[in-house]
């Protein structure tokens, strides 16, 4: 509850207070004087809430309990319902928010919160653990979504999801190029996702690298992740393809040295690569080492996309 | 912390003490004795955590502060580095899964949470409030996401955003009508996407009849969702578009009273409707209205879309 207006912390305790002592719970009440209070009540059954009051009009409500029945949630509806309207009928009128918020589950064999890379906080739809795999680079999960299907999740960050088409295509330069009869060499990929798309182009020869570190990715996505790479990643490889598990630099600079030159390279590394050799100094030196690379065996008029 | 076996309460209490100790934080423990125990720890500026250690093998810890400063937060990721160094020391092997949560932020002036309508908890990159009225008949607020671009929430619903052309695509038919020439006919539809969509595609007539529910939707649309109307809400009249303010019962029975027949109609009204008249006995009864008079104004080959 955000209030318009300073609290009575008193006031407020002494409102709130009958509707957690009717839940057969007990209070232990913090004063801090110029902080205000933390109210903390305790039921038998192990469930507890924390009622903290700020001052200037801040009050929080928090109830934890270790339980997932229904009828669990619906007793913790009805409370605060009672609190709400508790608090309604005390600050009539100067209330400026209330928010509730769903419960966080903890401890559950599904874990259905995976935060974005800037931080924030979402809970996915995800009803079962398809895939989970240490690999002695990285966990690689995947996670059945009923909204996004398969989801590809490397050391818990969320990578591709099998209804992410258009981040497949936005990196083919997003169906305005020609792959027909092309040579085109992909960088990682390792979901398979780029190669599947590009086979169907009628490409002259699509070479995928993929280093050992990806093998386990491969080895997931061929199974889980079919809706994105369908049966590419069965065979290393096809009339027109081939997937070489090996580090990208050295494959790079042999085909430089070969003067074997390519129409499009993709590179879709992950965004923050994993070191294998020592030769890159940083991130940075990575990133600028593939990329003069790239540049050295793509034709005259050829195409580089990246993420 | 979820263990792979029973965690041994005191252990776990003497184990992590020091910790919170460390920080000037005062103890004070509940033991359920079946139920494990409730730690709280105190801090003089108004900050405090609860350690709950449930005896089958699930440890929590939160932390509680008033406090937006990135000295706050890097405090924070100290303590819980520190928590989850000595967990594993304590634990060694056998703590099944450590999950770090972002920290939620409650009362201050951007609310960036807004579950799904499946209940499942959602933070958007929300960084500033740009419309929010409360009209007779629901709040009207108008976010603005980095990602999504201005997001349209009605009462708390996250109705559509800047981004969301696909939604507005997918109920015109998915690119695969032809509109030219037609009498389109859209129910609801206040942000002025379709509108906007099809009005591009030179079609004979569209009229749009939106209920005096949406005044307040389309004046914050026309001003704030510019990227999804454009500026077809600015008038309520254009050379081949008319929008009607008013409920669209009547008008339905007007239409089919005067022969008056349509190409397509769109029914982007509210999933769940908002009431105005006591003619509909329930959801269902209105949305069976809906369908039924749509269909007298249909031309034998017209189509109906709708979500």
């Amino acid at each position: 509850f955000s209030l318009n207006l300073a609290a009575d912390c008193n006031a407020v305790l002494k409102a709130l207070q009958p509707i957690f002592q009717e839940q057969g719970m007990t209070e232990t009440v913090h004063n801090w004087e110029d902080h205000g209070y933390l109210v903390t009540y305790i039921k038998k059954n192990g469930s507890f809430a924390n009622l903290r009051i700020h001052p200037h009009g801040l009050v929080l409500v928090d109830l934890q309990s270790y339980n997932d029945d229904m009828k669990g949630r619906e007793e913790v509806d009805q409370l605060l319902n009672k609190v709400e309207d508790r608090m309604k009928e005390l600050i009539h009128g100067n209330i400026k928010r209330v928010k509730r918020l769903p419960a966080i589950l903890r401890g559950g064999v599904i874990d259905r919160y995976w935060p974005t890379a800037d931080g924030r906080l979402v809970e996915y739809d995800i009803d079962e653990v398809v895939y989970d795999e240490d690999s002695p680079f990285q966990n690689i999960k995947i996670l059945h979504s009923k909204q996004f299907g398969n989801i590809l999740i490397l050391s818990g960050d969320v990578n591709l999801a099998e209804s992410d088409l258009a981040y497949t295509q936005a990196i083919m330069g997003s169906g305005k190029e020609d792959y027909t009869g092309k040579e085109v060499l992909i960088l990682g990929g390792g979901d398979g996702g780029i190669l599947y798309e590009i086979v169907k182009l009628k490409p002259k020869m699509v070479t995928m690298v993929a280093s050992n570190i990806d093998q386990m990715v491969i080895d997931g996505c061929k199974k889980y992740m079919r809706k994105t790479c369908g049966d590419v990643l069965d065979n290393l490889k096809g009339d027109c393809y081939q997937v070489l598990i090996e580090d990208c630099i050295p494959v790079l600079k042999r085909y430089a040295k070969e003067g074997r030159m390519f129409d499009y390279v993709i590179n879709d590394l992950t965004a923050v690569p994993i070191s294998t050799s020592p030769e890159e100094d940083s991130t940075w030196e990575f990133l600028r080492l593939i990329l003069d690379l790239s540049m050295k065996v793509l034709k005259q008029d050829g195409k580089y996309f990246t993420q």
